[in-house]
């Protein structure tokens, strides 16, 4: 049954100051944002000129990301490395400075507190470049409580993202040739206005990029003006991460499609973890059997057809009466003529091809699980 | 010098399932929300008519707010009371089950964590009922680090806040007479449709009124409904906490008016600090010093001329060239006729009657320190 609704207006966001700024607003209102959602107790930009424009653009050009809501967690000091991976599953052991690190971070009963970048700047000296929870938090009353000897803060660090095929021409044109060299997950020290700054080759895309992690908040409009002059004739546009794009790719979203509830197997994050020789994380005993056994959930890759409504809360997945399953991000695709969507879903029905329904807030619509994301 | 700038349409904010809906999203949606913020990973209703008209609304009759956003940490087991006393240097020893106590939490330096209510439901077992940040994370934090007996979760419990003078008539409608005699933070459990409920006399007004911890979502919509309908003729309608009354009664806001950067004392939250007892409190070296000698900064109501724009970023306040302080909430009040505004400001310049100057977005104002706030 497909029931019609409206697409109705999005709601107003009511401003105050603990919905920070960020060094790169005054950047981001100048280029006509359009929307915003709240992250780390900040504004992230969702909608420059619309998404699906913001989309076929990011796909074709280069765009300047304002995500310094990607706050940094450093954690400093001869306890650093150990405190690292008391955090997650990952085995850190052949983690070099230079090098960015995608960490699932686990609670005792392996459930998923966030799933950063991890920066490692030196043996005793890390950055954590999280997603939307106060992951400070989490890691301060570890090393209180395992009396380390770290300092845990929030630094004035706020990555500023190059994203798309144009990206690695911008950048040569700001930084110099050499920050094309900089391989995937790897980072290099590169000067601006007689500052050196950390830009690692990552990003909330598929379409290649860099994050620049720009420590002092007074570089950040000059940094940000610089890429937008030297982009003029690369058609650079203010963007932002994409809703459609990520869902694509696959990219999870920590509050969206995986929570606290979740382990990194069940969303898929299985190859992240050595839970054998992760010896300290935490989790590690309460992942110990899954790691072994795998899940009995994970996230999958799901089509379905209609007209859908914006994916505002957990969708259940059905097959006749019961629930296998939950989809918990939804964007209808250009490039690949369908709704792609994120969702959760039970071993009984998770093989490619399974049919399934899905329950909105505007009627139940038909879904099939995909062998893979989209790109 | 006053720039006047246009008032400017509030941007919009994109949906998503990160950004929870609550329990009783659908009544708030049925009663016309025009705006939210985002708080604890939820939605928070700000306006419902307008700021204004909510206001004089809430100060004259009876309003529902959806406060689920105010989540709970449950700490639970043999170790919970000696948890709870790490947290907070509020002295615990005499809090007795059905009280509610202000505490305010912070980290080994004795910076703010968080400001919530704690509720005592039985020597073993409270709900902390948090402002907006993830207290959970330290709570568990400490908890696994000192390998406490206790179990930390967030339960599916979500206030709803009666508010404003016709709060007691509403209340013993679906409650029964015995509700009114809750005296102010003490709480009783109360029947709906069969299940007993936490009903406190608390509140993020100074019109008075109750909290209901509706525990179980499914209770919700039935709750808000019969709340609703047996406030017909008490002109009821839907509200949520107003900008302008809470700046007037000098009420803060944790990720507003204070953050980690501040110690209970700068925050006028000394009272409820007992250092030399608070014993196993976390921050209570750090801030046993500061309790004896004061805090060399504080929170004061500021008065300010003119036609501000939104509080959107932390405004400094000057003396002549120098920042002597910063403003975090300012509204116009009717009532007051005056902007009036909190903000914290160094012990040479606290005086009441202290002329400064405001630094906004939109250019410089007039400011005066205040004797106290408002109501």
């Amino acid at each position: 049954m497909n029931v019609q609704t409206p697409v109705s207006m999005p709601p107003l966001l009511s401003v105050s100051r603990r919905a920070r700024r960020t060094p790169f607003s005054d950047g981001v209102e100048a280029a006509g944002v359009k929307a915003y959602t709240v992250y780390n107790h900040m504004l992230l930009p969702t909608v420059f000129r619309s998404v699906v424009e913001d989309y076929h653009h990011l796909k074709s050009a280069v765009q300047l990301w304002d995500v310094a809501v990607e706050r940094q967690v450093e954690v400093r000091g001869p306890d650093a490395g150990r405190l690292m991976q008391m955090l997650t599953p990952r085995d850190l052991r052949g983690m070099l400075p230079g090098q960015c690190f995608y960490l699932p971070m686990v609670d005792e009963t392996g459930g998923m507190l966030n799933d950063p970048v991890g920066v490692k700047l030196a043996e005793d000296r890390y950055w954590i470049s999280i997603a939307d929870s106060d992951l400070l938090f989490w890691v301060k009353g570890i090393a209180y409580g395992f009396r380390l000897d770290v300092l845990v803060e929030e630094p004035d660090v706020s990555p500023l993202a190059v994203q798309g095929p144009k990206a690695d021409a911008l950048m040569a044109r700001v930084f110099g040739d050499a920050v094309q060299e900089i391989k995937f997950f790897r980072y290099g020290w590169f000067e601006f206005q007689g500052r050196y700054l950390v830009v690692a080759r990552s990003g909330y895309s598929k379409q290649g990029g860099f994050e620049i992690y720009v420590e002092g908040s007074d570089l950040g409009m000059p940094l940000w003006n610089a890429l937008m002059e030297a982009g003029r004739d690369l058609d650079i546009h203010a963007g932002c991460p994409n809703l459609i794009e990520r869902v694509e790719g696959g990219l999870l979203s920590y509050g969206n499609d995986m929570t606290r509830a979740n382990t990194p197997h069940e969303c898929g994050l299985g190859k992240f973890c050595s839970v054998q020789t992760a010896i300290g994380c935490v989790g590690r005993d309460a992942l110990l059997r899954v790691s072994q056994e795998g899940p009995i959930r994970q996230i999958r890759a799901i089509a379905i057809d209609g007209d859908l409504p914006g994916c505002d809360r957990v969708w259940p997945l059905k097959a006749g009466d019961t629930v296998v399953g939950q989809v918990t991000s939804a964007a209808k695709s250009p490039d690949f003529d369908t709704n792609v969507a994120i969702g959760m879903v039970r071993m009984t029905h998770w093989d490619a091809g399974t049919a399934l329904t899905v329950e909105t807030q505007a009627g139940a619509f038909g879904a099939e699980v995909q062998p893979k994301f989209w790109i």
